[in-house]
């Protein structure tokens, strides 16, 4: 059982997770993820490695747990949250811990080893983003979760500890304070203006075009202004819509276009960089609690894509500024002109 | 000329410094810093190297910017800020930027190549402690700066671009963020109990013993509460000070006794593994403005020293969340048992 405990001063929610220690002089030698089929457990013929699937994108009439399969969803091994516990806070003293309650998925993301989603074909890539809003649905109906996030930590420094393709999904019993600062900033934009601000983001973008690196007909990827990494990447919506798992159908494949096309310039213009993919979505919402009633306005789905080219290190830890050695409009530019 | 741009949704501010930029193939071969003592930049000799010196430890009556000294003070070669430049904001649409003015100084903590703060004589330490003291207070003195970040990158996962024993001091014009965070939860608790968090936090802790690592007769290095990272240190002051440079001549051999004793359990425990030290310290206050005109009762200086054995990976950038997998009860233990 993992144990989300609170920082008294700022409030920051810390999970223990100690399923997944190491011992002490383990640190630091995670080793060489499984590059070789017959013991990578995400690959095809290995689904017995894996816990039984939760979801899977598979060729009609194959049984669950075996071949044939596009994109499977299991639970992750070893989670930081599991769905036993209560969600009851004890004090601790001044201190505040709680269960480690929550979900966490792994979406593998292609059967074969040494592939990357990038490299598959769009429809491919469209059954991934797919199987994030079929789980994300179904997560959203145990009332105990505030947030669903979907991530990809991909390379070992962007905190991937298996090579083989997939993304993660985790379902949390409260609402992270990078979300509520998401959700606060652009609650109090409108207010103020009766815009939403990722719309007048989004036609400011597209004005000056400076930043803008690809667009289809339902998604933008552009840079953003104050960017906290060199060449990273935001993908957003033209249509306003906060939560990702209202995506329409008819979205899937613009989507699938526009990720590809970030992801395929990263890759052939900085050499396959590692990298980190953050899906930001709104919290679920109780109409009877009144929590975030406006975020339907307020708030829109979007993507962020961060290669993970430099170090966080004292004063980014110390500070919560970043320092980016790139502007991004010349990041723009160098990633258009990529030849994909 | 840096830039200083501010995330619109969330308030975030980014150093865009471009005299840092590296060709987009240059990232992530960062390359391997000097070890070579005639080629190193902070060796003692090799003063003409490195930008004049700002303050120094040396001995009586030796040339300033030549050998023999102990402890060196000059500018960042690579300021991610400058002295220069114009405190406006401007607006750019709905964005707002303004010019990157600060200041960026290295302390050079030791004349040999290849020695580690830690490895240092306690008098030693206590003047690389001093001259902390010592920039701080003068750079407070410029009215311009509002927050003044002392730390330290040990190896190149935490950020260090030159492997000899450094630490980095950076004056900025904007209280950040994450110190504010600090200072609100502080004010916050004092207003609801009216006592001090900090001095709260460390009653429990002694009470309670568990998470104890190393104490002396002015400090305490213990394992937080909600330790966000395995093996994750604070060295707090036994007497309420909000500031640093307030440390008492008296305090200085403790205080450098409790880093030394933290520095070595970590370096022996854990094979020498990188980390980033934060000073986290009270921002500058001036009565007419009224800021932060409670910090002196509400907030304490204190240290943080971070391991860095784990990756931060999309979960956390997603959520502002921090996964640990060692239980800090567990790593104090270690710590303690440590032979230093």
């Amino acid at each position: 059982m993992s144990e989300i405990r609170q920082d008294p001063v700022v409030g920051r929610w810390v999970i223990v997770a100690t399923e997944r220690t190491r011992r002490p002089n383990e640190f630091g030698s995670a080793g060489t993820p499984p590059r070789e089929p017959s013991i990578d457990p995400f690959a095809e013929g290995n689904e017995h490695l894996t816990p039984p699937e939760i979801h899977a994108v598979r060729a009609p009439g194959s049984p669950a747990n075996g071949p044939g399969w596009k994109v499977r969803v299991v639970p992750n091994r070893f989670p930081v949250l599991r769905i036993e516990g209560s969600l009851d806070k004890e004090g601790e003293g001044l201190y505040d811990r709680m269960d480690g309650v929550g979900a966490h998925e792994v979406v593998i993301e292609t059967p074969k080893t040494g592939q990357e989603i990038e490299e598959q074909p769009l429809e491919h890539m469209a059954s991934v983003i797919s199987a994030w809003r079929t789980r994300m649905s179904d997560l959203l109906r145990d009332e105990r979760f505030r947030y669903i996030l979907v991530f990809k930590n991909h390379g070992a420094q962007a905190g991937a500890t298996l090579s083989h393709s997939h993304s993660q999904i985790i379902a949390l019993p409260v609402t992270p304070k990078t979300v509520k600062e998401k959700l606060v900033g652009a609650q109090v934009y409108y207010e103020h203006k009766e815009r939403n601000i990722f719309s007048d983001i989004l036609r400011q973008e597209l004005k000056d075009g400076r930043r803008i690196v690809y667009q289809n007909g339902s998604f933008v990827c552009y840079c953003p202004y104050a960017s906290r990494f060199p060449f990273e990447l935001c993908i957003m919506p033209r249509r306003q819509c906060a939560d990702f798992h209202r995506i329409l159908d008819t979205e899937l494949l613009p989507f699938a276009d526009a990720l590809k096309s970030g992801l395929l310039r990263l890759r052939a213009g900085l050499n396959r960089p590692q990298y980190n993919v953050i899906l930001h979505t709104a919290p679920a919402r109780y109409p009877k609690r009144g929590y975030w009633s406006t975020v339907d306005q307020d708030f829109r789905w979007h993507l962020e894509i961060t290669p993970r080219l430099t170090q966080i290190a004292g004063f980014e830890m110390g500070t919560g500024f970043y320092v980016n050695p790139v502007m991004p409009e010349e990041a723009a530019q160098f990633l258009k002109d990529v030849e994909v």
